[in-house]
Parts: C-alpha cells; structure tokens; sequence
C-alpha cells in the first residue's frame, strides 16, 4: 500500500466494499492490522445479493455494516445534470461509470465522518481511473482523510467464488455495464456476444419499434410515456430504469471503443448504456429545438469540459461545481416532448414541440413571405465577403510580386 | 432580383441550372433581359437525366452548355476532409449539402473566368443557407463578380413536369439526401415512410449484418473489404459509393433534426448519409486509437469550428482554410483498420489495429505490472487534489465566518 | 436612406441627437418628410453644453426633447460586467464605445415605446460598428421598430460649426475616447501628439507616482483610496470619475490599434481609456489572487467570447445574457483590496490581500514542508510523462520501420 | 530522495549544476554514493562566472565538465516560437523561465546519451514548477533515462558564499529574472525597491523615450532600428539582446503577479521582462494588422492553450508540437515594421506598415464610398436581428402565460 496504512497509528476505516474477493481480503487485512473496520456498500443499480453481503462483512469483522440504497440520488444528482449537459467523453462515451463514483465515495465520506474514522479505503486499484475519481472525492469533500488502498493476495477464510471469472472485468449500475480488460485487452479482438447483459442483440431483438414520448423541463425528464401502451413513468428513477427497460429490450447503447485514460493510456472499454442513450438523443433534440443557436455553441463547449471533468474524477472540483451552475442555467427554457422510436439498437427521433419553442413555423417557411426580405440576405452576404475578397486581393497581390 | 441584373449593362452569366422549373425560368428571364446565358449542370452524384437537361437548356436558348462530372473531386477535396475533421453540425448533421456547394460554385467561377463571364446565377432563394454558400464561394473565388438571384415566375414556353411534385423539397448528392419544407416544417409530424430515396427502411433491410473492414490512411479511407465476400473497393469515389451502397442497404444513416440556419432561424430537416455516417464511426475510432489525448482534444475544438464554416459557406475563407491545414497535419498518424458491421440502421465497431497506434497492450494490462508504478499514481491523485482541498479549506473558513 | 424613411407612412420618429451637424441635418430632412421628430441625447459623461443641444433641436422643430443623464447606470450595468469579465477586444481594446452604444440605445427604445414612436434614427453610419450596435439594440428589444438611418447633405438654415473640424473623429464617453478616421486612417502615420482630451502626456505627467488601493467585492470596484492622501470614493460613478481623473493626470491607457470590425474590414484606431486600465489591471490581480486555477481558465474563455459580442453589438442578445449570468457567477469571491501605483503611462500592481484568498502563504512557502510531500510531485510527472514516453516510443518504431 | 539514488544500481549521472550551494551538494553526495559525475552548466544568458563554476565543479569530482552556450538556439528555437503566439500565462507572464527549462534539459539529454549515462539529476526541488519542466523534458526525450533530484543538506568542503543570500530567490536567463519566496511570499508586501537587476526602475529612467523600428518576417522579427541613432541589429540573439538593453534603460517589462502553478498552488511572483515585452506588444500588433480577423481568433485560441503548455513543462509533447506547427502556419503573412517608443516602463506602439496587410485604406475610409452599399449593412443588420427578435418574441409569450 503507497500510504502505507499499515505504518498508520491505528484506528478506524470506513473500506468501501462489494462483497467480492479483492475487497474482502482488504477487510481482512485491515483487521489484522489492528483497525476497526466498517464496510459501506453503495446500491447504484447493479445487480448484487445485498444481505449475502452484509453477513460476508459481518463474518469477516466488520464492525459496522452500511448498506445505503443511493438509486434516486444517482438519478437525480448525477445522471440528470450529465443529461442536461450532453456529456459524452471523447464523443462516444456517456461516462455511467465515471458520474458513479462521486456519488458512490461522497456517501463514504459522510460515514466516515459521522463515525468518525480518519481512514477511507476501497478495492479500485491499478491502472484505472476509478481509484482516481474515488480518492479525489475524498480528498475534496474530506481534506483530512487518509486513504488506503491495497493490492492484496487473497486471504485464507475468505469464500472464493467456485465459478471461474469471465475473463474480462465489468463494472456495473443502474446507467450502464462497462466490461474491459483479460481478453478484451486486445483492441481488434471483437467483442464475444454473450458479453452483454443489460441489452438484448439487436439481432435478436424484437421486430417491431416501441415509441415513447419523453417530456422535459428545464432539460431534464419529467415524464415518459409508451404511445402504443399509455404506460407512463413520472419519478426520476422510474423513468430512468422505464427507459433502462426499454433500451436493454431493443439492444440499445452498445459502443466499443478505445478511450484515453486521464492517466495517459490508451485503454479499450466495451459499454452498454440502453437509457442513457435514449436520453442523450432525446435531449440532445429537444435542446436545439428550444435553445437559442449561439447559447447552445458556448454551452456545447461547457458540456465537453463538464465531461473531461467527469471522466478525470472533478465533480466535486470547483470548475465542475462552476459548470453544473452554467449549464443548468442554459436549460431554464428547455422544455417539450420529444417522440422517439427505439429499434434494434437505434433511436430515431420522429418529431418534438414545445411551448416555448424559438422554431417558427411560419418565420422559417419557404411558402410565406413573412417580414423577411430577401434583399437582407444579399447584404449579409455581401458584408460576410467583405473580408473573404480582401483575402483574395491580398493573394493575388501576393502572386504578383512573386 | 435583389441586384437588378435588369439595369446592368448586358452582358454573359454563367447559370447553376438544374434542369428544373425554377433555373429554366430564369434562364428563359435572362436571355429576354438581353443577356448571354451559359447554363452549368454539375453531376455530383444526383440522380438527374443529364442529357435530357442539355437538351432542354439548348432549347431554351443557352449559349452553351456546361455539364460536369464532380463526383471525384467532391470525394476527395470535399468529403475527405471533412472525414478527416469529424465534421459534424451541432452534433448531428453530417453537412452533406454545405460541403456540395463549394465543390459546384467552384467550378461555375472556373467557368465564368475562362469564359469571359461578369455574372454568375443559380436558383437557391429564400430563406436558405444555399445561397449564402454558393455567393460567399464566389465572392472568395471571384471577387469581381456580380451575382445575381431571382425569385421568378414561371414563363410560358416551359415544359412543367406532369407529376405532382412532392410535399416537400428536397437536395440530393453523392453524400446525401436531404429533405425540408412542406409537410415538414411541422417539427411534429413524423416523416411520411416512403420520404427516403437512398436507404432501406431498417425494419424492412435484412436480418443479417454486413461486417466490412476499413482501411485508413493520413485520416482518409485507403481501401474498403466486405469481410465474408472478399469484395474490394481502393479509389475514392469506389471506396464512397460502396459505401453507399452498403448503408443504403442497411437503413444507416437517417436522422431528424431541427438546427439552426446562418440566418438566425430555426428549420427541420430530415437527412439519409448512409455511406458518411459508415465513415463518421470509422474514422472517429481510428482517430482515437492512434492520436494523443491532448492532440485529439484540440483537434476536436477545431473540427467543432471547421463544421460550422462549412455550414455557414465559409469553406473558401481564410479561416477555414487555415483549419483543414491544421486538421490534416492532425492526421498524419491516423492509420489502420476497423472493422464494423452495419445492421438495421446502426453501425457497431467491432476491432480495430494499426502499425502506429499509442495503444500499448501490456502498459494498459491489469495483468502486467510493467514499468508502472501504483504509488505513481498516489502522488498524482494527491497533487491533483492540492487544488480541490486548498478549495474546501476556503469555503469552511467562509462558512464559518457568517 | 436605405430603409426609406421617405416612403413610410408618417409618424414619430425618435432620433438620437448629438447637437452636430449631422443629426441636426437628419432632424431638418426628416421635419420636411413629415414625421414628428422627439429628439433624444444621452448624457454618459461627454463633454457637451447639454443645454445648448436643448435649444438647438427645439429651434429645429423637434416635438419634444428628451437628455437623459445615464453615467451612473453606464458605470453600474455596462463598464462593471465589463470589469468582471476582463472585457477586451482582440487583447488590447477596453470597449469604451462598444458598451456605450447598448445603454444609449436601451433609453431610446424605452422613449419610443413610451411616447408612442414606431420609428427610431441615428446618425451612426458608413462603414463602422456603431451602427450595428445601435440597431441591434433596438430590433433586440423593440423588434417591431423601423430604423431609419441617413447619409444626409448639410441643410440651410442649420448653424455649422465655425472652428475647423479636426482632421480625424472622435467618440468621447465617461469611459474612454476612440479617436479614427481622416489623417489616422493611415496606420503608419503617428498620432499627433495634441491629440488626446482625457489623459495627459506621459511626457508630461508628474515625477512621482499615486498610490491606491482599490477594494473589490464580487469583482467589482466597491471603494478607492488614495494612499497618502486618504481620499476615499465609494459610489461607482465616484469611484469610476476618480479612477479616471488619476489615469488623466498620469497619462495611463493610451493605445494606437489597428482592429477588425464586424463588418470585415481593419481599421485603425486610437483610444485613451484612464480609469478603465487602471480597473482592467486591478481586476485582473485580485480575480487571479482568489479564484480558483481552473475556474479562471473557463472564465477567461467566457471573457473572450463575451467581448467579442460586445465589439460586434450583441449586448442584448440570449447569449450575452447567459455569458453575463455565467461570469457574474464566477465573481462571488473574486473580494480583496489591491495596492497599485500609477506612473508615466503604466500601472504598477503592488500587493494585494483578501479574505477569503486560495492564496495559501504556508502551503506555498519554501521554507514550509508542511503537507506536502515532494515524492508527489514525482508520481505526479510520472503520470503526467506515461503519455509523453508513449508517444516518444511510436515516433521511435516509426522512424526504425523507414 | 523520491527515487532513492542510493539504491540504484550505479553508474554515470549527468548533474544539471549551476555552480550554486545545492548542486554542488548533490554533486558530492553523487560522488559519496558511487557515481560517476558529469556537470553540466547551460549559458542561456544569465550573469555568471562559467569558468569559476568549472573549476569548482572539477574540484568536487566531475569526471567531465560540460560549460554549454545555448543562447542563440534558446532565442531561436524557444523565444521566438513564444513570440509568435503571443504566448503569455494567466494574461500576465511572459513564461521566461518556462521555455529556459526545456531548452536546459535537452542539452543534458543530448549529453546523457552521448556519454552513456542512465542518469539524469538537477537541483530544482520543492513546490515549483521547474521540476516538473525538466522532468517531462527529461522523459519525453529520453524515456529510459532515471531522474534523480534531492533535498541535501550542506556537506562539508563546500565553498559557501560569503555575502548573505538574498532574502528571496531568483532565476535569471536571458529572457527574464523572475524573483519568488522569501518576503516575497507574503503577496500583500510591496517588491523592494533594489530587487530589480535586469531593469531600471522608471522612476530613475531616461526623460526622453527611444523610438525604434522592428521588422518582422513570418512573425518573427528580423531587424530593429533605432530610429534616431540608426543602430541596427540583425540576428536573432543581437536583436533579442539589444530590445533588452533598451527595455532594461526604461524599466519596461517588471510585473507583480499571483499565478496558479501546475501543482495547484497560487504563487507570488516578480518578474522582469525588458526585451521579452517589447516583442510581445510589437508583434500583437503586426500579427493583428496582417492577419485574417477569424484565423486570429482561432489561432488567439491556440496561443493560449500553448502558454499554458508551456507553463505545465509540456513543451516537449505531442500537442504542443502540433501547436507549434500551427502556429507558425499562422505566421506566414505576418510581416511588416512596427514603430514603437519606450518610456518610463511603458511601450508604445506609433505606427505600422506591412506589404502584405489586409489593412485597406480605400475601402475602410469614410471619405471614399467605393465598392461599399451602406444598404447591404442594413441587410447585414437586419439578418442578424432575425435571432434577436425571434428571441425577445419567446421572452414576451412566456411572460403573457404567467
């Protein structure tokens, strides 16, 4: 361990742990070494026996056992503002496991505080980024803490489990599986099909589109609605996991791409994200739709700063903090529906309104003459090569003297 | 006519015309204004009789007739680099029409020059961005020349199609198809079924993916391998048209969007870029594999710039021209092979390799050590937070002090 | 008059009057048109006999006259967003005209709505920015107005001005005076040196410097202090005038440019802007000294862009409003006094404190270990370094492979 | 020591040794270890006795002495590129010491390889950023290469300087002399007056300014002339040299800033800058006279992110290469003569002339119509108020529905 808990004076830890091998053996290990171990599981949505987890913590030594349902706030807090701000890494990559991390290590950091521990540790460990994002929370929400981290052997009296791994590591909740590493690391191998759990082959997915409306304000869902079926969603959460449903159902939100570590690696991750990327399409639409063009430009290169930051670990940074504010203000007027279809791993958008809408029908149309005077245009034009013709000139001028 | 070509001296103009209603009236305008007429039909890749229009200009009464094949170049001076930039407007339109403009205007001004031409014309009107392209390109290029426009009655004399012409207007090329106006300026009504001329319907396109490799090179695709039936495409235009082809096939590249004009409105419009959005995933996963993160991220802020020139005309501006340098100097590492399948309107990447990439197999593995060192990453994590806890340490003193 | 205020139907015209030549010129012809005329001169701090203005447009026929005193709004609503924002047009102009024209404009639209007037005019014309900013104002908040602009002949009957004219024109306001056009327009030619009104000759000025401290809240200038003789300003229009009459007296803010106007063109021009420099560096010192790195990083980028739309006029426009949200935003702790010294033509920043500082004295000190550990800073490189070796690795393999 | 020296394996190490207390330290505590030592002293223009610093170092067991000048390349190949992009950190420092760092490292890289040494040392150390600009250096040009730095205690044998060391600590070349820590650490006490070695204070400076003439050629200058005495200077580092005689004369380029250091600490800085400071406004202002509007806004863009860059010690990695490349594409019109006065601490730009400027006296002035229509600025206007009022029109319906 870098920090070297175990030179530390002994006292409490608050280990972020899964139930899994690795984390165990922190638990373990911990104990050995004389502190006072409480165990936090975070529920985001993974699929995870949460009271097989309590007793395997509980059986290790654990001293304290949290298990904290944090799916609402992960919706609210986290997932809307990365709606609201388009946030895609490097164009592809909607960051389900980046925006968990904060949510997941700031619960921690409020154990650790009311329980008074000086020590946070967890099992993110490597070449990743998700130690990264996890201590970087800790330290800006916690500046005193102390974090530990381990590679550990595996400890004897640990239950190991008897189905061999896959050979790849996944990282799961309620936004998305991410799957990398073992024999995924070779980035032409392709993917095999039975990776994916969270969605269904579109090759194998049903024959006939769904389509839904999903209605915004202030750039966030606040209703879904099946058109064909009337079913209708109102709760952050249940529309989320509504659109998690209906995603995984028509294999939506598969990428596979190499992506750039903030600690300088190339690294190859396959994702499913079904909901998010009903969203981000969703958004996306209804955004353009209702934003003013020039607002839209600057905040566009808000939204790719925002998800820099997400991916590298700053939500809790003061330029992210700074940011969250600015997008949420560019979102006061984007409201409306948003009809879509989803099929075999595609959203098409079919159609969108709004009641406060900047689109006017009638201005745009090409069969009314309106107030707008074609004549303006030859003189916008005109201005806009003003500078485009003395450039010429001065090329010409240029060739002249050659 | 905004210009008043009815008060200049007379003299030779150098027509865009289509072959259609609007140029032939126009044509038929000019010649009784007195004018010399010279008609330009230029073949970029749209489904057009074009002998047929020879004939009809002839009849007409142009003075010559230009009718030219820019399929190539549009390929390769036009796509390529937009290829190259990832050029996409407002992050969704693949600017298939912005790029054609330039490519067309450019060789009417090649024409109005060796022809002795004063004035050049074209039919794009309204409230369009077209006309903005096709001016502000002749301006750059032709600084001398008077254009001039016209919205023009239909003149007797005129063969008028017999069918009835669609409920919306739509501009076709070797990149896109798209469609606007009419029935669609409604941005709620959904886009009739039978809209789209280039793409399958993806639930009527087959049930079994076509997996194709991709070969690049400085950024631009090199060669084009169907991977079960061996079929090989290597020059530009073959490489694009397969492409095309294959999209088309598969339902790929369909998108409804409402965007934001030059001009300052809002519009709808309804896209199919089957084989530029094949290449749009293509390339951006090349790209990433093979460029560094910090290239690849000001690269991007200039790729973001460069769509909205070509958006707005402004290809043959000092600026723009600037950028395709600086992208193109981006690129000269970006080479390699993906290999992807297209299905059922979407398009998943499947593997990629390259002789040059940064991806470095055994830094990334979770399962080698390797040269890196974990406390490494501890002291970066803690000099990244320095910043975030001098940050809390201030707002705690602020708290405390009201 | 390009908008043919000749074929309107008649009506009240508000028209902006500088009690010159040529808007006493457009008062007369417009009078003659048949339009009722209110006339309207903003009072923001030029050096005019207000009350001569006054006679003269009444002699000339003007309904009514409106002379507005706005200095302390154009201090408090224009320059202070200004100052928050570092406002700067392509690295060195201050935007003393650009800021003025919006507030002027505001009360004309304001005076038209409430006197019933359907038409506003200017004499802001020919080939600057001026009359840009001023009629986007205008159709910005009064969209359905009609701007009527002229180029006019002098008209009998109007007292011309008997002393010559300079050989070149000036726009003075409480911010600055731009001085262009004539003798000036060749940029090689010096400015002569009695040019300048506000600002003595650094040549000229005093042999010892001032010393003030300027205190800051929330970006923006909340008291000055001159520090030997205990002056003490506190209002923002007092603090502003005292801040320029100090610059004056030290001959500080002159600069000779050439720029790009928004209309394309490079012009040449000459600006003394006293109490805004002395703002511009203050502002900057105490922003640096207690933002956070990163915050400043995304605010500076606002602050260009911000500028940018203040040059081209779009005071009032949706985006300029969100930029102003945003910066504002960022300005909460910008709080702290800054010591300064002005002297023959510059401005020395001298020390500064503030409250609530990211300024960590112990944590920077050399001679302080404290928490910080220097083995960090090598984790830190090194992770900083993995994508440097990488890259260094591939141009190596590349190079072998030739 | 981080990297722990002591227990490598040992071999060559080549020391970065400034003649100073700390490296000689360290050189003999190399030697202490087992090392074979190699120093090796860079003159990049700072004041001292290279051949007393040899004699000490062979003194102390060098087993070779490397005394290098890197003056003409370190103007060249550092400073000039700087020039050219207007590069400045944080709007304020001119990064004197920054771009001194790689052109230092480089050498000692060549040296390391070219003697076989697997070892590269210095004596840059605690919080600052010069470690980290030497180590990237280091890295990215030699990545096998193990760095050691070190934190020594005075040994024995050690000539130690006899006048007391100033109570703050300075880094000089020839572009700048920075001054930091110490009294200085404390950003509210004022710089003492004798700090300053490279500048006059303006106070005690000449009553009469200097005009000169530099010319530049693709962004960088190529001569300057004194204009009254003639004197002309012609290569890079006499032309470097000479602008900082003459800034020093005047007291020009001393600032007192805060800045953000890459490891996320404010820092105090003092910093003087004669001839870097004159080039920086005379070149802004030929760039601004010759450059397309739109490709100076990108390219300010670029300079930026550049400066930054360099500040972080990244001038040896791939974007900052890419940067450059840019840049200098941007340069290629960038010629021309500025003529500027220097007095009392301020630089003033007279006039300028280029034979390539896209400055157009004719078409800018106000006395020659020419080519211009004032309508088309109405058209011009008007188009760009279509957003605006499609803006204002959504403002006032959402205000009617509440």
């Amino acid at each position: 361990m870098c920090l070297g808990l175990e030179n530390m004076s002994k006292g409490t830890v608050v280990l972020a742990y899964s139930g899994g091998l690795d984390t165990s053996c922190i638990l373990v290990w911990l104990k050995e070494q004389g502190y006072d171990v409480i165990t936090y599981l975070a529920n985001i949505g993974q699929d995870e026996d949460f009271e097989a987890a309590r007793k395997k913590a509980e059986s290790l030594g654990a001293k304290k056992v949290f298990i904290e349902d944090l799916r609402a706030e992960f919706v609210e807090e986290f997932i809307w503002p990365s709606v609201q701000a388009n946030a895609i890494y490097e164009d592809r990559y909607l960051l389900g496991t980046s925006i968990a991390r904060p949510c997941i290590a700031r619960r921690q950091v409020q154990i650790a505080k009311q329980e008074g521990a000086q020590y946070v540790s967890h099992g993110a460990t490597g070449k990743g980024n998700d130690q990264i994002r996890f201590e970087l929370t800790c330290y800006a929400l916690y500046p005193e803490v102390k974090v530990g981290t381990g590679h550990l052997t595996p400890k004897h009296g640990i239950p190991v489990p008897v189905t061999p791994k896959a050979p790849w590591s996944m990282d799961a909740n309620l936004m998305h599986i991410s799957y990398e590493s073992g024999i995924l690391e070779n980035p032409k191998n392709h993917a095999p099909s039975d990776l994916f759990l969270m969605t269904k082959s579109p090759e194998d997915s049903p024959n006939v589109p769904d389509m839904v409306e999903i209605k915004f304000n202030k750039g966030v869902p606040v209703m879904v609605t099946h058109l064909k079926e009337g079913t209708t969603k109102t709760t952050p959460l249940d529309i989320f996991s509504y659109l998690n449903e209906l995603g995984g159902k028509h294999g939506v939100g598969r990428i596979d791409i190499v992506e750039n570590r903030f600690i300088g690696m190339k690294s190859r991750g396959i994702y499913e994200t079904p909901g998010g990327t009903i969203l981000y399409h969703a958004h996306l639409d209804i955004e353009t739709f209702t934003m003013d063009r020039e607002v839209r430009r600057i905040k566009q290169d808000l939204g790719i700063k925002f998800s820099e930051l997400l991916y590298n670990g700053f939500w809790y940074s003061p330029e992210c903090k700074f940011l969250r504010h600015c997008i949420a203000k560019s979102q006061e007027n984007v409201e409306g529906k948003v009809q879509l279809s989803v099929f075999k791993g595609h959203v098409y958008i079919l159609g969108r309104e709004s009641p406060g809408s900047l689109y006017n029908e009638e201005l745009v149309s090409m069969d009314v003459q309106g107030d707008y005077d074609p004549c303006d245009a030859s003189g916008f034009i005109k201005i806009n090569a003003v500078r485009l013709r003395e450039h010429h000139r001065m090329e010409r001028e240029a060739q002249l003297k050659q």
